[in-house]
């Protein structure tokens, strides 16, 4: 199949650190040239794959994000006036580039889905309904589906993560991990009221660089902090990698409707069960009682960590990995495409090329 | 002809106030109908037209314009949707929309033709670079023009105003007229320092809403008013003509270059010569001798200004009308969409339908 693939041009693929969906959209990219497709990629010059790469800009532009919203219509426009080089055009921009996209599918006949990587706030709801004629979308859980009922999708596929990437270990040690920004939303001060209660060990990990986080930080979770609890700031990937695999469980107590939480992910790929509040896509993301436990209050968080030993690592992260490993999201990807394309053109176009549905 | 005709979404065709795109959008859209032509006006809903008015926003979202940047998309990527019932679409809207018509005229084949309505900045020429292969142009003024080397102009049409709502007069009073905001670019101050060194009297309109405009009323004109002097402020419509009418002059002291300077068309519209800085588009609008004077110092201001008596004021209006008039204005759109139109597509499209020129 000859893919288009138009990644956001504000970070190189793979990202270099911050980055979530251009290492999605990477992950994506490699996996489907492995797979035989042949798929060129419109990312930042300076990005790395075995894809055709296109670029208009050599570098990526990050410092521009904020200010010059021109930069994601030129990267996009590129991607789409060679519509018909493409069988399937995927973009994972933002919503100019769908807009053009939009009228790519509708009145060029080049099938277009765009993924939708965040969550269904008010502006973004009004802004694509106007596009639900004309273009099809993939939901990353269906939690974040259901915010979109107006719109057309082919298909739910949460986002993958590298295995071959997370070490694995079947001892585990005995404190408890949190991963996750120093705010009320992603609940670090449940996660030290549990450890509290259960009087374990606790080693803590997020990002604290914004004033918000540092007076949540301050007022909810540093007073309650015991000798045996750790906030260790931000950490690289590996030390992360390390903190994942040896952890007793994983909490990830959130406050809020995650829309996809890969927290979770990582911890299962390094067979380390998650115990976790039930809101957003923590039920399409846990095996309850295989991979971890799904719990309503912080009395059942404490009970389901005590029971944490019942959950087998090998069989956490099998479990994992064929559900949110790379082989499982490339095909899931492809067979997606192939809906589309057996669905055809949307109409009006092309009138006498090939038959209209309208 | 049949004309998609996209209006920026931001405030009514015609405008209450503010909104001097809309302004000649306007006057353009209603000149064409009365000249025949098939005219769908994409605009806000509240908008006042001849033409078949198509909208998605059924009251201009102004209060929106600083903010909601997909208003824009989402109100041309109607029209542009469409693009197959028009043999010509006329853009007059911002770059998203500008790209979606660059997508179009490549892609659908249907001609496509943006005015510019503003000056040669360097964010626009990066931006509007991108779209040089896809899509022609129209500029306001030959100075624009040459801001946008690399662009494909069809035309440069200055814009209208329309002649019938200027009431003219032959017999003047003996007042200096300035029309303009209180900056520095405008130049208010050097109106006064001419009007000082006549010992005329002098009257000044234009807003002072922002800081830097206080700030430049106050330290640079306020101090050098005399008694024959008199700053009026923001004036209505009404107010303003007839001070156009009634003015022995108008002064155009501008000291940038200025893109188009719709003030010296109405004041030539009521018969009132205008005595002008030689900077953008003044010597493009300025019929030297014939409808006012172009000048280089002040010196030669003062001097200009003693002999506009030689200007005939019958004379002036039927010169401007001639160039700046409604039916000059139409014709001229006319026989650049027809232009754009003999060109033909622009090639790779419509294989099998029209002959590729690539």
């Amino acid at each position: 199949m000859r893919i288009g693939m138009i990644a956001p041009p504000w970070f190189p693929l793979p990202p270099q650190g911050y980055g979530g969906i251009e290492l999605v959209v990477s992950l994506l990219t490699e996996g489907l040239v492995r797979d035989g497709h042949d798929v060129t990629l419109f990312a930042s010059g300076d990005s790395k794959t075995l894809a055709r790469l296109s670029f208009v800009y050599d570098r990526a532009p990050r410092e521009l994000i904020a200010t010059a919203s021109y930069i994601e219509i030129v990267h996009g426009l590129e991607a789409y006036t060679r519509a018909r080089e493409f069988d399937v055009i995927h973009d994972h921009d933002g919503f100019a580039s769908r807009a053009m996209g939009a009228l790519v599918h509708r009145l060029v006949g080049t099938p277009v889905v765009a993924t939708l990587h965040g969550p269904a706030d008010a502006a973004t709801q009004e802004s694509l309904a106007s596009l639900r004629e004309n273009l099809r979308f993939i939901a990353i859980s269906d939690y974040q589906r259901h915010g979109f009922p107006d719109l057309s999708f082919v298909a739910t596929i949460p986002n993958a993560i590298d295995f071959d990437s997370y070490p694995f270990s079947a001892e585990k040690d005995d404190y408890l991990l949190f991963v996750g920004r120093m705010i009320d939303d992603k609940g670090a001060h449940t996660a030290v009221e549990v450890a509290r209660r259960l009087s374990s060990r606790l080693i803590l990990v997020g990002k604290i660089n914004e004033e918000a986080e540092r007076e949540y930080f301050a007022a909810k979770v540093e007073p309650l902090l015991t000798d045996d609890m750790y906030y260790r700031g931000e950490v690289d990937t590996s030390t992360k990698l390390e903190l994942y695999k040896n952890a007793r469980c994983t909490l990830f107590p959130i406050q809020w409707p995650e829309p996809f939480g890969l927290v979770m992910i990582e911890s299962m790929a390094a067979g380390t069960p998650v115990v976790a509040f039930r809101h957003g896509s923590v039920p399409g993301v846990i095996d309850d009682g295989r991979t971890g436990f799904i719990v309503e209050t912080v009395d059942e968080m404490v009970e389901a960590v005590r029971r944490v030993g019942e959950i087998d690592p090998e069989e956490c992260r099998r479990v994992a990995e064929e559900r949110f490993g790379i082989p499982r999201f490339v095909a899931a990807h492809v067979a997606a495409y192939r809906r589309l394309l057996d669905e055809g053109p949307l109409g009006t176009t092309m009138a006498g090329v090939m038959p209209g549905t309208e």
